[in-house]
């Protein structure tokens, strides 16, 4: 049993694949954690079962429609309030009464709450990757001039994060991202061409959310992944590699300035990084099951294939652009997976949506939180009808 | 340039592999370190070289029939002050006016000296391992006592050094020493009963001294970095395992109590971990070639052979006796290896030399340094008697 006071956990996406996993990390470490508030978009009962076992201040239930469900079934619960709709969402992102706000939820609709979050000087834990490939400079700078922490939860993140524990006064050379290369890895065009929203859906390491394993399928996830680390490390566009390597045992890579190299490794499991964001600086001791070498007697590596995965060379662009351009690739990019998921598209069209998005939305250098929300807005339009066109 | 005054660096063992590639990382580093002394045990020509370039303080050469020569050689450099002899050795390893005393000199020689710079509060670059295998509990203790780090040399020690750079309130919960296997890797006994000095001497992709080369080959290197690990980091004698990964890229593991592990990579070169030690806590930026993964496709890692590889059970057996075990273990293996540079026995008899040496000579259960002292020479009466009734 810990003798600090436990830590107080907003945990926003409680009923998604990182949001489960929390609790489950939560659960296994008895005293060391409470919940403020849980959120959901519209798992109104996961979110209820949750509440009951958690018994938070707050929930939320995106999905306005289900309010009065959520509120009947918590009715017996008079310590845990219940709101609905993004404004709630935000708002309860910043109240005061916690310390760390996991940020869980999908896309770019963790934006305007993380704002929030660090608005309220709370420490962020960031599942939610979008937020800092849209506005990375603008949560970066809030996130210094409110001196709180983004502790990473991506596993490769989290490896990068925990390789430079120990390490401020050591410049960074490069970091080497890796990628499992999915489960369409060593494909051509050809073959990509014909594969379906089923076999795209089967990641061959990780178990994650439908979103995000389209993503990792078609190397977008990696190329947000960059966009992410550019920002949560302070790094150049030059001073981020990709690597392939299938086995998705060593999380991620340092390179400093001396030429040594530091790296994390595990298996593929989202609860160690979840954990140690929520217990940082402290690792807690758990009984996840430990990684041998005896069952990996091979760790390989190989280059991405960006001209058969064009999402990534896409993703490389639009941060060298810079400006609105990360922000026009997301937006696009969900449009398209949301697409082919109806299978409205198929694999490679994906990349010709957020291509052509690109193309046609306006570029801001310098946007505005603002100009985000609208960018985002507008590049929906276009990648739908790009969709519809189609048709 | 440097802003902060220059770190000075005794340097003992100044000729062997260590110590000339310590010189090339001072050489490259300009300005920030300069050196106080410098110490040989016969290479007299090297010494007055480097004497000559540095220009130390002080220069001791261990063979005191050399002394006239090297004397002779710097008498127009009136500044260097130039010894003799093991007392001599130990009297300048302690001596003031220094910052760190990189211990480069081979095998047991290098356990007095280090004891005279802890007692002078300096910290130690540790590349003899000898020292904490001989007398670990002695030095950690000393260590502790007079306030010094000990920064370790040795690749694998230096990259479990790094990767506990940061996380001091992280317990361990083991560490994973990682080992080329030696040109003999794969082989069974009777291939290795036939294998000569030539080979043993040509290790697959570290350039050492021959000793450590020999060590290598047979896996006692591997052994006596156990036990050095043991004492460096404070560790149980079942915290410590053993992969063979003949690549040599991944230096060596943490695992944490939460099963997260740390690595630290790089090509094969010492210069990187001599240049951690001495730069610590800053890493130099340097023009080290870098690895790539283009060039290492595939990382392998398999269970060390013990059953042919005897010296590595014999070490853990050693580490599991303590007392003075490993002051037996280390001295036998350094008569049976020069035995074996000599032609005077075969591979696989360095083992049963160490063994027999370890039934032999009296346990101690709580050596002092003079018990130490003892068992050391005892042991190596006993081991030149074994090879001397075998020949």
């Amino acid at each position: 049993m810990p003798s600090e006071l436990p830590k107080r956990v907003t945990l926003l996406g409680s009923t998604g694949s990182i949001g489960t996993q929390a609790l489950d990390v939560i659960r296994s470490q008895p005293g060391r954690f409470t919940l403020t508030a849980l959120s959901a978009q519209s798992n109104a009962e996961l979110l209820v079962a949750q509440a009951r076992e958690f018994r938070p201040a707050a929930v939320v239930i995106g999905d306005e429609s289900k309010y009065a469900q959520v509120r009947a079934a918590l009715a017996g619960q008079p310590e845990t309030e219940v709101l609905a709709g993004a404004e709630a969402l935000t708002e309860v992102a910043g109240r005061p009464a916690t310390d760390v706000v996991l940020t869980a939820m999908m896309g770019y609709a963790g934006l305007l709450p993380t704002v929030a979050a660090i608005r309220a000087g709370k420490d962020i834990a960031l599942a939610n990757k979008e937020t800092l490939v849209v506005a990375g400079q603008l949560i970066t700078d809030l996130v210094r001039e409110y001196g709180v922490r983004l502790l990473p939860v991506d596993s490769e993140h989290s490896a990068i994060f925990q390789c430079l524990v120990g390490e401020e006064q050591n410049p960074v050379e490069k970091i080497i991202l890796t990628a499992s290369g999915g489960p369409f890895r060593g494909r051509n065009r050809a073959q990509l061409a014909q594969v379906t929203r089923a076999q795209a859906l089967k990641h061959p390491n990780w178990d994650m959310g439908a979103k995000i394993t389209i993503d990792s399928a078609s190397l977008m996830n990696k190329g947000l992944e960059v966009m992410e680390a550019k920002w949560l490390f302070g790094l150049g566009n030059d001073q981020i590699d990709v690597v392939v390597h299938p086995q998705s045992i060593v999380h991620s890579l340092v390179q400093f300035e001396d030429g040594s190299l530091k790296a994390q490794l595990g298996l593929p499991d989202m609860k160690l990084p979840i954990q140690y964001a929520l217990g940082y600086p402290q690792r807690l001791a758990n009984s996840f099951p430990r990684f041998s070498f005896l069952n990996y007697p091979q760790l390989t590596f190989e280059p991405a294939d960006t001209d058969t995965f064009r999402n990534l060379a896409l993703a490389f662009e639009a941060m060298r652009r810079g400006g609105n351009a990360p922000c026009v690739l997301n937006a696009a990019n969900e449009i398209a997976v949301a697409a082919f998921l109806r299978d409205e598209i198929g694999f490679l069209e994906m990349s010709d949506v957020v291509e052509t998005s690109l193309a046609r939305v306006s570029y801001l250098a310098t946007p505005s939180l603002n100009d985000y929300v609208l960018t985002d807005q507008e590049t929906r339009r276009v990648a739908a009808d790009l969709i519809g066109a189609r048709a």
